[in-house]
C-alpha cells in the first residue's frame, strides 16, 4: 500500500506542470537577450493582451506575488498615500510589512469571508475627503483585493463592477492579487472573466507561482501614469530576473494551449469533491470556498488521524476546533483525492 | 557555414547547466516544503558550508543579486549608517539605487581597475570617527566589494586580509559581491579560496545566475548579528522563493561533483584565449583582466566588422575608442571561441 | 462686553507662559553654542533628570511632538519590527502615516476611552511569538501610549505596571507620548508620578507645546540601545534646532519653580468646571475624562448656540449628536472659564 | 578691558533681532488658529509673493533647514529618482544622510568653490537619458544648489539662467536653498534678486535661522505639482508647527521694513573688512567669498593666537595649514568686527 505523506498543505509543492517542463528542455541550448528584452517575454505578453482584451496594456513577469503586490504599490502610491485592504488581505497579513517597510500605511477594512465591499471602501475613501484636516491623514489611493481572496472566496462581477467603480469615484487605483486566478477563474459559480478584470482593474496579475509555473507572476499594468518607468522600480527592487525569458516561457507554455485554466480548474473539482467528503460528514466550515482552498474545523482527534497520510495548514482556531486548510493544486491526482475522500469518510 | 550570432554580451544568455536541468529532471514529480525549508536547501547549505570550511554560518538563497545585496544591507545597518563602495560597485552603478531606496547612503570612492584599497577604506571611516560633529555624517558600516570586479579584477588574498583587518578595526562588516565567484575562484593567478572569503568576510555571495544555474545566489552570513532575523527581512523583501527547493536543488546540483568550479573555470581560459588574440593584434584595454570578462576599445571600423556576427557590450568610451565587453561563460564551446579568435585576426 | 471669540478648540492657542518669555527676554543679547550644546539644555536636562530621579537617562529637546515619536520610533525599530499602538493612537490617527514613513507597521488595538491593556498588548505579542512562521509577520518590539491619551484619559499606575511587565517579557520598548503630561500629572485622581514614567517606561516626553512653551518636547531616554547615535537620527529627520538653547531655556523657565505643574494642574481644575456645568445641563460626554480634554456631545442647536463665542473641535459623530472638543490650557482664565459656564448655564 | 568669547564661529549664536523679539512680545497676549492657518503666516506669505513677483507661489513655513530640504525633495521626486547636487551641498555633507533616508539617490558633481556648473549638471542629466539601459539608473530629477554656497560663494544671474535653462530642458526641478539668502542678496557684486529666484526655480527658501529669526524658513513653491499634498508631506515630516503663527510672525516683523535685508547686507560688509585685514597680513584664503562666511587658512601658532578671544570653526586642512571659518552674522556688532580685526593685525 502507498504510505507516503500527500500534501495538501499548500498548492506549490510540485515544480511545474508538465508543459513548462517540457519548454524548457526545449529551448535549453538557445540563448537569449537578459532582463525581459527577449522574444519569449514578448510572446507570452502577447498572449496575456489578447486573452484579457487588453491591447494597449503593458505586461511585466516577476518571480514572485510579494515582489509583485509591494513594487506595484512602490510604483502607484506617493509617500502620503495609502493602501485599502482587508484585514486578512495578503499584503497585511503574510508579506513581513513590505508595504509599510516602502513607507505607506495601509488603511485596514473588516473583512467577511475574506471581501471587502464598495461601501466599506467608498466610506473609508469618504472619511478622507471629508476630513477638514486632511492633511493629517493619507490619502486612499490605491484599493487591494484578492481573486480568489486568501479563504477561498470570489468576488462576483457585479461586486467587482461596484468596488472598480468607486474607485473612479475616488481617484483610487484597483489592484487585483490573482497569485491564484486559475482557481478563481475555474470555479463553478464564478462569472468573471479575464476580460472583466482588464476593464476594471488598473492593475491585476496572473498567478504562475500557483497555477503551474516554477514561478513567476505576470503582471498587467492598465493604468497609465504607472506606466513610464514601471521597469526601473521593478530594477530598484530586485524583480528583473537576469534570465527574464524564463518567465516568459513559462507562461506562453501554459496559456497558448490553455493548460493554465485547464489544470487550475480540475483542481477546484477535487477541491469540491473533498468539500463534500467533509460536509456529508457533517464537519464545519470556517468560510464557504468554490475554489482549491478548504477550510475546514477539526478537533484534535481528526487532525491526528490524518495527519499521518497528509499535510495541511492549521489556519487559527476557534470554539469548535481548530481550523485548518486543505488545498489542492494542478498537481493533484484524482487518486490522491480520492485517498483522501475515503480517509475522510473514515473518520 | 554558421551565420548565427554568438552572444558575448554577458554571462546569462543561457537557461542552466546541464546538471541543473536534469536535477529538476529527476525531482520533477515529487513534492516538497515550501519557503526554502525543504530538504535540497539543506543539502546544498551543508555543502556550501563545508567547502567554506564554515560549519556555523547561515546559508540563504536569494531568486537574484540584486535582492541579495540590498537585502543583505537593509539587515546590517541602522539608518543612520552607510555602505562604503567603489564608484563603479554594482550596488552604486547598475541597480537604481535600490540601497539608497532603503534609506542608506553610499560612500563612493574612487576605483582603481575596479578595486578599492584598504588605505582608501581607513581614510574614509576614520573621517568619520575624526568628526567632532559626527552626528551630521552617517557611520560607516558596511564595506562592499566584488569579487571579481564589475571589470573583471580580482582582489588578492592580501589585499582581502588588509581590507578585512581595517573593517574589524572600524567595526564594520565586509560584504562580498560575489555574482562571479567561480570566474574569479578559477582564474589564473588568483590566490584566494571559499575559505577565505568565510574567513575574512561577514557576509559574501556565491553566484548561480551567471554561473551555471537558471537563477539563484547563495549567501553565506557568518555575522551573528544579522542571523536573528534574517529570513524576516527577505520575506519582506519579496526574496523568498515559495519553491525554494528550486533554489537548492541547483546549488547541490552544480557544487556536488565540483560542476560550478570547472565550468566557470573553462570560460576564463577562453576569455584568456581571446584576450591574446585581441593582443596580437595590438588592440589595447581599458583594464587588465584575467577572468571571463575582458574589456577591449575598439574603433567604429572593428565594431561594425564584429557586430554582423557576436553580440557584445558597449561600456563606456575613450579617446582611442569605445570600450567593449567580451564576456564568456560556462555556456560557450570551444568552438564560438575559435570562430571569434578567426575573426578578431582577420580585423 | 466682551465679545471676542475665546478658544476652547486646543491647547497650543497662545505664545506662551510669561516665566518662558521673561525667560527669553532676558537672555536675548547673549550668545550661544549651537545644536542642543549649550548651558540651558544642560541646565534643563539636569532638572528633568532630577524629577524624574533618572540620573542616567539622556534627556533630550525636540522642536515638536511628531517628530520626537516618529524620530524615537525610528532609532528603535528594525525594518522588521513594529509599533503597538491604540487605534487613536497619535501616531496611528493624526500623524499623516508618519511611522509608516519611515518603514514600520502599526499593530492597531482596539482602545476602550483612548486606553490600551496588558492584556491586549500581551495577546498581540504572544501571536507573533507563537507563530510558526513569524518571520512573515513583523515582531513587535515598541508598545506607543500617551499620557493622557488622545480622549483626555489617563493609565492608573497599576495599569502602567502590567504594560510594563509585559514589556518586559517579550523584549519591547515602553514609549510615553506625554504631549499632555502636566495635564495628566495634574489632574484629580491621577497616581502616577514622572518619576514612575522614568522606572517604568523606555523612552517618554514631557510635552512643552501644549504646556506653556512655545515650543518644544523634552525627551527622556532610559533605553541604553538607543543612545548611542540618537542625536544622529534627531539631525537625520530634522529634529536638531540650530539654536537648542532656546529649547533647553524655555524648559529650564517652565521647570526650575514648579510652574509647569501648577499651570497645567490649574487648567484641568478649568476642565473640570466646565464638565460640570456640561454634567448639571444633562448634555452626554463620549467620554469620562479628568484631564483638560472634555468630549461632550452636542446636538445642532447647542453648537450654534455656542459657535458665535467660543472655538471647539468636533471630533466625530454618534446618534445623538457631534462629539466636541472643548479644551482648556494654562493659557486659559478664570473668566474665560466663566464665561463659557454661563453659558452652557443658558443652553 | 573686555575679555569675553566673541562667537565668530556661525550665525546662529544669537536669539533674534529685535523686531522679531518686539513682533511676538507684542502678541503674547492673543490666541491664533493652529498649524499655520493663522493671520500672520497669511500676512508674511503675502509680503513674500509680493518681494517675489511671485502672485501664484505657496508660501510654507518650516522650522529649520534640513526639515525643508529633504521635506521638499520628498515631496518632489519618485523613489527612482535622484537629486543633483555638489559634493559639497549641505544635503549631501551635513545633514546624516536625511535625503538617502528618504530613499533617494544623491548625484554628486565636484565643485568649484562651492558651485557647479549648467555644463555640469547637463553631462549629468545627459548620461542617464543617453543610457540604453537607464532603467538601472535612477532619473535626475531635481537640482540643488545653495544660495549662498556653503563656501560662501554665488551663482551669478546668469549662472541661475543658463541652470535653469538646463532644469527645463531636462524636465528637472531647481531647488535653491536659501538658508543664507539674506547674506547672498546684499553682498557687493551680487546680482540676483528674489525676483529672479521666483523666475529661475521651482522651489527656494528664504532662510530665517540664520538670518535674525530665533528660527525658520519661509519655502516659496512655484512648481505646481508640489502643491496638491505639499502639507501632508510637511506634516508627516513634522514640519508644522503647532503655534504656526510664530513663523509667520517673525518673518513678517523681519520683512515688512525690509530689515532682513538691512542687518545681512551690514554683516557681508563687516566680513569683508574682516577679509580685508587677513588679507593685509598675507594670510591666504581657502575660497573667495564676498559674504558673511570667510574661509582663512591659518597655522597653529595664529588659531591659539585668535582662539583664546574668539571662537571660529575648523573647515578642513590644506598643506598651508588648517581652513578656519570666520562668520559674522546680524548680531555682530561693530566693536566685535573691530576688535578682531585689531587681532588679526597684531598676529
Amino acid at each position: 500500500m502507498d504510505n507516503t505523506i500527500i500534501r495538501f498543505n499548500n498548492d506549490y509543492n510540485h515544480l511545474a506542470h508538465e508543459s513548462v517542463l517540457n519548454a524548457l528542455n526545449d529551448i535549453s541550448s538557445e540563448s537569449y537577450a537578459g532582463y525581459g528584452t527577449d522574444e519569449w517575454c514578448g510572446a507570452a505578453a502577447a498572449l496575456i493582451k489578447d486573452l484579457a482584451g487588453a491591447p494597449d496594456a503593458d505586461v511585466w513577469f516577476f518571480p514572485g506575488a510579494t515582489q509583485a503586490n509591494f513594487v506595484v504599490i512602490s510604483a502607484a502610491l506617493d509617500p502620503v498615500q495609502s493602501v485599502i485592504s482587508a484585514t486578512t488581505g495578503h499584503i497585511n497579513a503574510h508579506e513581513a510589512a513590505s508595504v509599510e517597510n516602502t513607507g505607506h500605511k495601509i488603511l485596514e477594512l473588516p473583512e467577511t469571508d475574506g471581501k471587502i465591499s464598495a461601501a466599506q471602501i467608498e466610506a473609508c475613501a469618504a472619511a478622507y475627503y471629508d476630513d477638514n484636516e486632511a492633511e493629517y491623514l493619507t490619502e486612499p489611493k490605491l484599493v487591494y483585493i484578492s481573486f480568489p481572496t486568501e479563504k477561498g472566496t470570489l468576488y462576483s462581477l457585479h461586486e467587482l463592477e461596484e468596488i472598480s467603480s468607486v474607485c473612479h469615484k475616488y481617484d483610487m487605483y484597483l489592484f487585483v492579487d490573482g497569485a491564484r486566478m486559475g482557481y478563481g477563474l475555474g470555479a463553478p459559480g464564478n462569472d468573471v472573466t479575464l476580460r472583466d478584470f482588464a476593464r476594471l482593474a488598473d492593475i491585476f496579475y496572473i498567478g504562475g507561482t500557483k497555477c503551474g509555473a516554477m514561478f513567476g507572476e505576470a503582471v498587467v499594468l492598465n493604468a497609465a501614469p504607472l506606466r513610464k518607468r514601471f521597469k526601473a522600480y521593478m530594477k530598484q527592487n530586485g524583480a528583473v530576473l537576469a534570465k527574464g525569458w524564463i518567465l516568459g516561457l513559462q507562461f506562453h507554455a501554459l496559456l497558448k494551449n490553455g493548460d493554465y485554466f485547464a489544470i487550475t480548474k480540475r483542481a477546484d473539482e477535487l477541491a469540491l469533491k473533498i468539500r463534500d467528503a467533509f460536509r456529508k460528514k457533517g464537519i464545519p466550515f470556517s468560510v464557504e470556498s468554490c475554489t482549491n482552498q478548504q477550510f475546514v474545523i477539526l478537533n484534535d482527534e481528526q487532525i491526528r488521524a490524518l495527519s499521518g497520510s497528509y499535510t495541511f495548514e492549521p489556519s487559527g482556531r476557534t470554539a469548535e476546533g481548530t481550523i485548518v486548510r486543505f488545498c489542492t493544486s494542478w498537481a493533484t491526482t484524482e487518486e490522491e483525492a480520492a485517498r483522501l475522500i475515503r480517509d475522510i469518510e473514515a473518520l
